[in-house]
């Protein structure tokens, strides 16, 4: 086993130190808000890791141009898991999340965009802490190592071994020759958007920290809140149409907006994901919306499309902001909802699921099945935005979809033995694996994972992470043959 | 559109008779049983059907040598819902089952072997119509077309295209050069599993009667019993192993059996498909078994497997006989119950469900997938027993798995409108899709579907037969270019 440990310290030890600088804003905050036990508690997390980090990096500091495809998965799967560690240091040290495990829940659930808290009582949290619990959404929408590399472009390793691993969906355009000025660009469209919802939502009569948490929450379709009550908590229309546009919006392949940037709007709207994912939103939305005013549950047509909407859109984008207890709706509402869950986002947005284009190709592979019973000796490539789809990516996709499906299965059963009902058990999966937050029942939209033992908080980080990492990064290094490659 | 109408009308008429042939031993149990109103019911349904499947041979009486995959296809889909239809009659005569879409559920369910009911008095039933419901698991599980081959072999059709249309599972080997010579031997392993079945039932106590009703929801893998209470009716150890072995010997691929008969025993338990449908069943057995006890629930380790044997067997080969209200069990168990109304029977037995030879090899393609990661260019065939799988074959599958979920999906939807719960809604369709019978919630092992509206029953009953004909076939009658092969 020949692993390049060399770079794996060194990118681990540049993790520490970006990290350390992610909690400044939040320390802060804390500054502000006039939090000494906070700002400690940020300070004895801040300066050991940076410290740690700069000794990684001067005692690996011998430049390596390849770094094989191996030392990409270790690297991205170690680091969110160090990244995750490292977060919740301060919850910890201020016992404003005592248990270990817990807050390290809630730093995985930060990351991967989940969502998903343990916090039964959110508003007695201090606002440092609940700013850097919402920043972390932020930092890890458009991946921390991608992060990472805009912000120290020079450590020597190639950038699109991690990308591999740690984008989200099956592709990733090369818009720049160079990773880490694709990723400038990326984090600054970003950055544009955030910027703008921020200045949006204020306002909206909210204040630049409930703006601020609200906009992580939303570009990087996380879902943290700094009311236990959600967005419900504004009880506002206007902000709960700009937080509608902006999920949607963060839903959207990134790569497509450098398409309109080139003022080829044509193009843009010319794709076949966006185009499934916009009708889907569409179709939801008019259903859900006719459904609920129909059925007497709201009285107000008007009222009736803002609820269906922000669901539609908090659920396909795999954000989990509520302004509504989607559990108490009918069942119709809720099946639809569940399916939105699996559908996810589109690929190279920040939203987890499986993702649009994956269903897209899925309904492809069935069209040519039931063709090929007719035409059995009609076998044909299939087709995604006019160009034809190796055999091996059609082969992956599926494959990447049924592993999805037995890990939820698989998973279901361990959760299980906490004894809850089949819909807690199942929805909690669902909603960690694909990085959505509330589920049905007893992780509803107003409930919390603070029920579930240790062990099952655990089985449940790892799948929030496995599903940011879109499965195959942490699989692969749970296979022998990924350790022992000569077997 | 040059359809062979000629051949379709020809063996829709040969089914009308086969179909009228059937009920003669359901009369005779009538006759005995001194039911004259069933009697008239029968006759009423039996000479007209006759008569007319008479008229339609004679007036297509032309041979064709050839008959397309198309007409196939039409052929089976029709014939599967003709026969429904007939059978249905003498329920509605006798004023039984008074609501038309009530006895075409039922009879659906029966030829489809799902076992589903709508009835709410089952010992209220006559003798003569309760043998009658029973006898189309029969008629159904191996095949009701294969039936009409076996005893008309001269029909003058290609039965490959039928056999292609109409068998469970991806293959069926030709174990004769001619298909009514293979259908014969099918139907002869059959019966004798139906002779020997009966008899070892009767040692148990019970009555002829009891033997071959619950023989033919056994070896039909159906699970229509003539008690409400079903297989916990007999309250007997030995009934409860009895049925388990028989349902776990009718869930196996039944060409094996021909290997057995050609003296290679070791042949038989080479094969990939059977290691694992064993696996599952000694796997959910053992841990159903454990947690009952270990819970409980049960306190005695015999019974306490003597139970989990029976549900897995019962579930896992698509049955639906119960001896204990699985629903009320934990959610543990119920989970791995649930897990196994996806997973199904082997290919070529008289279960339903996506089928263990399908799960093996999505195992295989996730496998395959996870290496690829690592090694981009290594794309290899998958192997079934130690053959390379073809592309289309692979692909084929998925196709049909993929179908599957989104059929579950899109039918729960729907199911959902009658405003029952999720767990109702979806264990539902699952139950019917999958040819099982009982779900869970309102459609548990001691509930029955007469809850759902007229509209929720016939779209279950197109699911049951969509089920049993393994979806291609019905689904590809519903795609416009099938009708217009030139579009």
């Amino acid at each position: 086993m020949d692993l390049n440990w060399n770079v794996i310290f060194r990118v681990t030890g540049a993790l520490f130190i970006v990290i350390g600088i992610s909690m400044l804003p939040a320390m802060i905050v804390s500054v502000i808000y006039n939090e000494p036990n906070i700002i400690e508690a940020f300070i004895k997390t801040i300066i050991p890791s940076i410290f740690f980090g700069s000794l990684l990096m001067l005692f690996n500091r011998q430049k390596e141009d390849r770094t094989k495809v191996r030392d990409g998965y270790i690297i991205v799967a170690l680091c969110w898991v160090i990244a995750s560690c490292i977060a919740s240091v301060p919850f910890i040290i201020s016992g404003e999340i005592a248990n270990p495990i817990n807050a390290f829940f809630e730093t995985c659930s930060g990351f991967s965009t989940t969502g998903a808290s343990i916090l039964t009582d959110i508003e007695a949290m201090s606002k440092g802490l609940l700013f850097w619990r919402s920043f972390t959404h932020w930092l890890g929408g458009m991946g921390i190592l991608i992060f990472a590399i805009a912000l120290l472009p020079s450590l020597g390793i190639s950038g699109q071994a991690i990308a591999k691993a740690e984008a989200p969906g099956p592709t990733l355009d090369k818009l720049k020759p160079k990773l880490s000025d694709t990723a400038k660009m990326l984090y600054l469209l970003y950055l544009f958007f955030t910027v703008t919802e921020t200045i949006l939502l204020m306002f909206g009569g909210l204040s630049l920290f409930d703006s601020l948490i609200h906009t992580f929450g939303t570009v990087g379709t996380g879902g943290f809140s700094s009311y236990s009550d959600s967005i419900a908590h504004f009880d506002s229309a206007y902000v709960d149409i700009i937080i509608s546009i902006f999920m949607i919006l963060s839903g959207i392949n990134f790569n497509l907006y450098f398409i309109i940037i080139r003022q080829k709007l044509k193009g843009f709207f010319k794709d076949a994901e966006l185009r499934l994912y916009l009708s889907i939103i569409g179709i939801s939305t008019l259903f859900i919306g006719v459904y609920l005013y129909a059925a007497g549950i709201i009285n107000d047509i008007g009222t009736s499309f803002r609820y269906s909407l922000f669901q539609t859109a908090t659920i396909i984008t795999t954000t989990g902001y509520a302004t509504a207890n989607f559990d108490l709706w009918p069942t119709f509402c809720k099946m639809l909802l569940l399916i939105l869950m699996f559908v996810g986002a589109c690929s190279c947005s920040t939203g987890g699921g499986i993702k649009v284009i994956r269903l897209s190709i899925i309904l492809k592979l069935i069209k040519r099945g039931i063709s090929l019973k007719l035409h059995p000796n009609a076998f044909v490539s299939l087709k995604m935005n006019n160009k034809p789809l190796p055999v091996d990516t059609v082969s992956a996709i599926a494959s990447f979809v049924f592993l999805y499906i037995i890990t939820i299965f698989a998973s279901t059963i361990l959760i299980s033995l906490n004894g809850f009902g089949l819909m807690t058990s199942f929805s909690a999966v669902v909603a960690c694996l694909g990085n959505i937050g509330p589920g049905f029942d007893l992780v509803g939209p107003v409930m919390n994972y603070s029920i579930f033992s240790n062990g099952s908080k655990l089985l449940l980080s790892f799948l929030m992470l496995a599903g940011r990492l879109e499965l195959f990064t942490i699989f692969l290094l749970l296979t022998p043959r990924f350790w022992n490659p000569n077997r």
